[in-house]
């Protein structure tokens, strides 16, 4: 264990990834090994990425990439992926592996699936986060896909959240742009070279808002000619220098951490719970109540919350009495 | 409030409105509405219409509403939309207010927001489908949009899942329909009019596989010239035929049930965790230390998680020795 931990503050690849393989298993070294990094992090800006299927969030990400290696920045991309339903794993590992013959071998790429228990951007996606920055990459892109909640959980990781749209978006995905636009820090329309991309950058510009000081931009740019890459590094820059020095942001970091051990604590619990539950024949008796219409589903709950008091009670006086 | 369940259980559209907003908004009212309604419930039809945005859920749903119509069964949508992360409210009401205008009447139209809290299909919404059941509509269409968790948990509410699947999707749309593949019973290739839909239709056949004694069926249909929507009819009556008398169908709606009444648990006690956390001064002294990296996450959760467990301990004496 310590020397995943060790080889993960050297940078290695090999320890990364295993150290990333054994949060996502939830392994038993898992916990151990992310009390020896976290000390080691805060230091990487994290770059989150999202916005409706099939704008081209990848290909940017990419380009991205290849200009902060150029920079001489250690880059990671994290890309979070929807999660089968009943497989449990990522689905879109292809893609990522796709895009990974396109980068040099100082980018380190991993998929993740989002598992669902956060709204689509994971317990495990956080921590991984946090391997990465103790590992020394200077920029870790955190790259989500889907519509709806599962973007909006990036606002609490990231420390800057570009939203990517494209001119075509069908009816549902231009509905979807508005819970886009409260979470965007820097709005880029991709696919510049398709037909209206004035008119969506037209369309956002009317919408734009300032936001702990920051004015949110919009940046024309395609990924597949280059156009626009430039100019929305140097607006990414422009975000991290208004940044740096910024009150809010160590209120908004506090402030995502708290939500983090709420939830952890909730997840927790919930676990307890259910673990607890599962093969109770006082539980399954109510289930067959609910099924026979003879209690109704919000009364079963109360009920069970009360069950669940009384037994976490019950237990603690057996050990008591035990010792 | 006993006049709005006796105008629920009449089907009076107002009393069934008012019972909807009651439950969305979680009022004084809306636990005692459901205990009332509830043993009223289990007699509607829940058919559930999920798939990729842009596949022309809607209008298809609209086609299959206006066809049950025409065979006298009474109908009601429910139209689950992703929920803007900020305001809290559906970003989709519009497009539902657009199918409104094209029905009759005898369909009753309502939009909910998904809320997030159980991957998209909320608590809300299960409850939603409850009142439609008592107030007597035979079929009730549930309909959601989003790729990733927010379809899967249409499984857990519904009798029979319609997957909407289009030519021509993008490559991540491609990919999501493996989640989508797992969940469906029949599957829909909407906007057959388009170049490619045999390819789709060819594709999926060779996936399809059988379960509960149900082989998957495909559709290739398009709700613009109604093609295909007869024969998507005659597959669900089918389908209806077939589970009628299933012991599958009995064990899995008290599965779904089990697994409501599970969540339910672990939301309610969720909320006691956050409400005893939110203000106390002990967890904002764990989460500075957090910030200041002298503890890690996960050893903050177990700290915290304990604190729990002993507060519980303590205010349960504390009562005890009151009486």
């Amino acid at each position: 264990l310590n020397e995943i931990a060790a080889g993960v503050l050297k940078g290695q690849r090999v320890a990364i990834s295993k150290a990333i393989s054994s949060i996502e298993n939830r392994d038993e070294n898992s916990r151990a090994l992310l009390k020896e990094l976290f000390p080691h992090t805060g230091k990487a800006f994290v770059l989150g990425v999202t916005g409706p299927p099939g704008t081209g969030k990848s290909s940017l990400v990419n380009e991205l990439a290849k200009r902060y290696r150029s920079r001489g920045a250690k880059v990671a991309i994290l890309a979070i992926d929807p999660t089968s339903p009943v497989s449990g794993g990522a689905i879109l590992g292809d893609r990522v592996r796709m895009i990974e013959h396109s980068l040099d071998s100082g980018v380190y790429i991993r998929s993740m699936a989002s598992r669902g228990d956060e709204g689509g951007l994971s317990h495990s996606a956080r921590n991984a986060i946090r391997v990465l920055d103790a590992a020394g990459f200077d920029l870790v892109i955190v790259e989500t896909v889907g519509i709806g909640q599962a973007e909006v959980q990036i606002v609490g990781v990231a420390d800057l959240v570009i939203v990517v749209l494209m001119p075509e978006l069908g009816d549902e995905v231009q509905a979807a742009k508005a819970g886009l636009m409260e979470i965007g820090n820097i709005f880029v329309v991709n696919k510049s070279d398709l037909p209206g991309a004035d008119k969506v950058i037209y369309n956002i510009f009317s919408i734009l808002s300032t936001r702990d000081g920051w004015k949110q931009a919009s940046v024309k740019a395609s990924a597949k000619t280059g156009a626009g890459i430039s100019e929305l590094v140097d607006k990414i820059e422009e975000f991290r220098a208004s940044h740096r020095e910024a009150a809010s942001v160590g209120e908004r970091k506090l402030t995502n951490l708290r939500e983090e051990l709420l939830r952890n604590v909730a997840l927790n619990i919930d676990e307890i719970v259910e673990s607890k539950m599962k093969n109770d024949a006082g539980f399954k008796n109510v289930v067959a109540k609910v099924a026979a219409r003879e209690i109704d589903p919000e009364s079963a709950t109360d009920l069970l919350v009360q069950c669940f008091v009384d037994r976490f009670q019950a237990k603690r006086k057996k050990t008591k009495g035990l010792k």
